[in-house]
């Protein structure tokens, strides 16, 4: 088993094993994202493209960075929404990327499905980095390495996802990673950010904050897009920030010891209070560290043709 | 006879010994192309500079990719049209950029004359990757690349620019760097789309686009600038792609096996049939791989100081 | 005394000393930024992020180039100004970066202050590019270390800046330089233009030009943000051009030998005449070229822990 040239689309398609192998070749490169060691030469020659059609400053220099520490050449390509319409269509940039024959190819697109779209059609490896409300792979596999990390194991510890789940590519990513981990989850969030279908996903699915937090080793707070929410949806954003902010005074309903967990970037004072995402329990800069190692770990694992020592 | 610190502005200047060059440099480069080499040193230490005043994915992403390959230092600078109007001169601009000693600089812009105009002023050698609707080298030299490589030979064969003449820095070098090794042209495309002076070209001049297409070897159909059309000009999207959008249908005017090349980025369904760019003659692909092969070659020539082996 | 691992902010911050090591380390950083070495290993395995709210062509590449010359990674994250209103905060960005860990982070930003904000946060050294109206002291180094090449020392010489003193932190970072340095500094422009608390800087005052550069060593012309110009405030462009541009005719007024500085990008025609711009005694071309060697040294000095040898 390995993902020599394979894509990573989602963690829908991830299997236990394959998540195991991502999660320890991460531990392998800490020392990297650590700055212990500064650089390793398993990409040296190899091409990564990062193909994004939506801004992303973390996540674009996180793979950025990851590629460059493994010694690879890496090549931004941004294209704006505005420029899509009179451009070419997905199919014909990915098929003349693919021309340039690059080792792998990062994506992220606001369309759901647009990194399967793309893998279906080239040969060069795709990893997903966000495609619509879909999915976000390699974020669930940072906060799965960062919870491991720090409690030692995944099975049997329990997850709360708060916020917007409706358009949350984190959430959606994040409770297939967690389930397949054995983990259980709870997902909380007014009615109106919550899908019909979220029984289906296998979560208990809770409408008030402190009853989901209760008894959970892990809150991971979503972003709220603040634009959709002024837009003049309910909640009103002080409303959403009254009844699912996580704020200190809040956090009594959770065990002492929760760990709490962010993607960012974080609206400070909406949905997450500063004196929680800079307190104690915070793994909020944690996670940004280790999705360097986890990235790293993809790129190697996907374009070094290399398994976990 | 070499290209070393020249600069490259158009096929109208090159001698017929320096495309020869280019070509047989850039049939060495393939392997790199292809990549059966994954990088050479040849440029180690040396800086390329892009300067693009108009965005552009591919030709900037080939020159890229191209200088990293050859181990360069590769600096994007896109300054957009809107900045022009407040920021500094092109000529000032380029002083500051030989200031920092690039070893040479790949220009995209939007007027006819940018990169002459730079050249003149600059020490370091200048590569025109588009001016307006004057030139853009480096693609009619993949062009010639492309058809050399699937035909074995340039001389004696006939082609057909299919679009609008007027507007395509990519036909103007194309029939000079075609003319040059021994290439018959012809132009087809709407009256309104055919320069005045275009006899004077030495091209056979054509409306019709079965009888354009009928006994050439190679077809080279222009990306319509749909927002041109799209302003209310004769003829309309619907009417153009009617009158000389290629389809397997009018293909049947052609010879059997002839090759269909676009530079991209195309039109489905305006000016190419998406079963012609899929289609076995296709050499749309092709061509952005011989990009990279040929970009190499022209970076060795003129920054490396090399000459072909 | 060194700069390993420290902040460079600003020239008022600077020692006397550590201007001293800056422009010596710069100037055994010439024999790479005159490309009589093409690279140095002395910054391989760290990363460089350059980190810009504003556009800038000049300093963003001129950072970009030292780091790839002394063999950093690096990596550009530009933050345009509409973007900010929707994003993460300042000191989010700055946590996230921390977490990525640079080895140094070049930031340009609007605000005053911006950079020692971050510094304060951030454990990895900032250098501040620009921050509002404060300061550029990368600018001021390499401007005195273009005059000390020139001369051979900067104790006892006159400089003359001219332009908007206000609102440039250029100027401000090159009088406290050359104060520090043993220059006498004056400052020249519209009343409009001259900060009220000016005497306090230690400066003579002028408003009018021809006393200003009289008996001068130095004239440093500010560009002048004609966007403010041309919203109608006192002078008018034209006016501010009669009183304030340097011309050959204006130039009489000064010493027959006087060096003509200027940060760039210059507004020809408008603070300085093309024929001065392109004057012998112009040093803007050597002020860019100088800017690498200096930029290299900053880096070198704060990120690789050496010394000037």
């Amino acid at each position: 088993m390995g993902l020599a040239g394979k894509d990573l689309l989602s963690m829908r398609e991830l299997t236990v094993d394959e998540i195991r192998l991502i999660l320890d070749t991460a531990e392998s490169m800490k020392e990297v994202a650590r700055r212990d060691i500064k650089k390793v030469p398993a990409l040296r020659g190899k091409t990564l493209i990062n193909l994004f059609y939506e801004p992303s400053t973390r996540t674009r220099t996180s793979f950025e960075i990851a590629g460059k520490w493994l010694s690879a050449d890496v090549v931004n390509i941004s294209i704006s929404s505005s420029s899509v319409a009179k451009g070419e269509s997905l199919k014909d940039t990915g098929l003349t990327l693919q021309a340039m024959h690059p080792d792998v190819v990062v994506i992220r697109h606001p369309s759901a499905g647009a990194a399967e779209f793309l893998a279906k059609r080239l040969a060069a490896p795709i990893i997903n980095a966000g495609d619509g409300a879909h999915e976000h792979p390699s974020q669930a596999l940072l906060d799965l390495f960062t919870i491991r990390e720090k409690v030692g194991r995944l099975e049997g510890l329990k997850a709360a996802i708060i916020g917007d789940i409706t358009h949350s590519r984190v959430a959606r990513s994040n409770i297939h990673g967690m389930q397949k981990m054995g983990m259980e989850v709870r997902v909380a969030g007014p009615r109106t950010m919550l899908p019909r279908f979220v029984e289906r996903l296998g979560v208990e699915v809770f409408t008030n904050l402190d009853r989901a937090i209760a008894e959970v080793d892990v809150i991971m707070m979503l972003r709220l897009q603040v634009e959709r929410q002024q837009a003049g949806l309910f909640p009103s954003l002080r409303e959403y920030s009254r009844l699912f902010g996580l704020t200190v005074e809040r956090l009594k309903a959770a065990k002492p010891n929760v760990l709490i967990m962010h993607p960012g970037p974080i609206n400070r004072g909406v949905e997450i209070a500063p004196d929680v995402a800079d307190g104690p329990y915070s793994l909020i800069l944690n996670q940004v560290e280790n999705g360097l190692a986890v990235r790293m770990a993809l790129l190697y694992l996907i374009a070094g043709g290399g398994q976990a020592g």
